[in-house]
């Protein structure tokens, strides 16, 4: 997605071999125009699949998200990362996801309310590295019987194992843009080099 | 906002006299097309502000503030709760909330390099109760020497103090739902009582 892949090159900072901050547009200040068009990518991508919910995970995933939901006209629901006060926890499916980023286990939880078997689930998250997240997500789908028809992916670290991870499991993974390394400051996708010049 | 209102007595929750849990539409399962009207009507109701930037707090704000920044065409800024790994700690405006809810301190931060001075900022929340987190993100923008236009709320907990604390700061509060009491666990609106099937 060439609209995407321009935003990164502008606005993204490597800050290390396997760190790229995108809070100029993405993950802290949101481009609501740009993230409308990767919402009805994603809605267009899975068009066919007859979804019937879609499945991401606070914060950063709600934005890119919310469009693609709006456009296949089904609810979103946002996976919580941590136990809220008011969510019944008797009645919930969870699973347990490492962050690299933030160097913690979180419990992913869904309201078993908001599943059912016969769900057809798409999956939305703004960062696929290793799959720990995605992964964490399809189980909470498996455990409610229903099925995940794939994930759409913001930004893929293509030189970490998550989208072979998922492709193992069935899962069919659509990232609009594919980073194959961030050595040297450098944000190389997987069909162009270009320097970062920040 | 009478849709949403309604969304409020067919799908809302009176947890206890003071929490009203919301999950099946706004912060946990998000109705995209409620929140996209929801955010409609905030930019309808500020338009004349010449608002710059459109500021929330993580997760739920930024679901129903998502579509009043795309039609004000400006960035939409979400402030975090929990400091980040890929945030510079030095270059960052923060304020401690106090949640009623969580019963915990969050700090809340806004990276320095999304508020300029001049800025004119539009905040937006979920809820309203004591006022704790608009008063924060009131602050942070103060911060930066940028001037808040005032605040959309989805839900105002009228029977707390919130809404006097932010007039009394000279900040305008536009909340589309208002409500009197959840006392015997029933929803009563500012403007007429419905009783709580749930």
């Amino acid at each position: 997605m060439n609209v995407l892949k321009q935003a990164i090159r502008e606005k993204g900072t490597v800050l290390s071999s396997g760190v790229l901050k995108v809070d100029q547009f993405l993950n802290h200040q949101v481009d609501t125009t740009l993230m409308s068009q990767i919402g009805e990518e994603f809605a267009r991508l899975f068009q066919d699949q007859q979804v019937t919910k879609v499945i991401t995970i606070e914060s950063s995933g709600i934005a890119p998200s919310f469009m693609c939901a709006h456009v296949l006209e089904v609810p979103l629901i946002f996976a919580r990362k941590k136990k809220s006060v008011t969510m019944n926890q008797d009645n919930v499916y969870s699973s347990k996801v490492y962050s690299f980023t933030k160097k913690e286990y979180s419990e992913v939880t869904v309201s078993k309310d908001l599943i059912q078997q016969g769900d057809r689930v798409l999956l939305v998250d703004d960062f696929l590295a290793n799959g720990e997240a995605a992964s964490g997500l399809a189980k909470i789908v498996e455990q409610a019987g229903a099925t995940v028809v794939g994930i759409g992916i913001v930004i893929e670290k293509s030189f970490q194992d998550g989208r072979a991870k998922l492709e193992q499991a069935g899962i069919r993974v659509e990232s609009l843009a594919r980073i194959a390394s961030l050595e040297n400051e450098t944000v190389e996708f997987l069909d162009e080099v270009v320097t970062n010049n920040k």
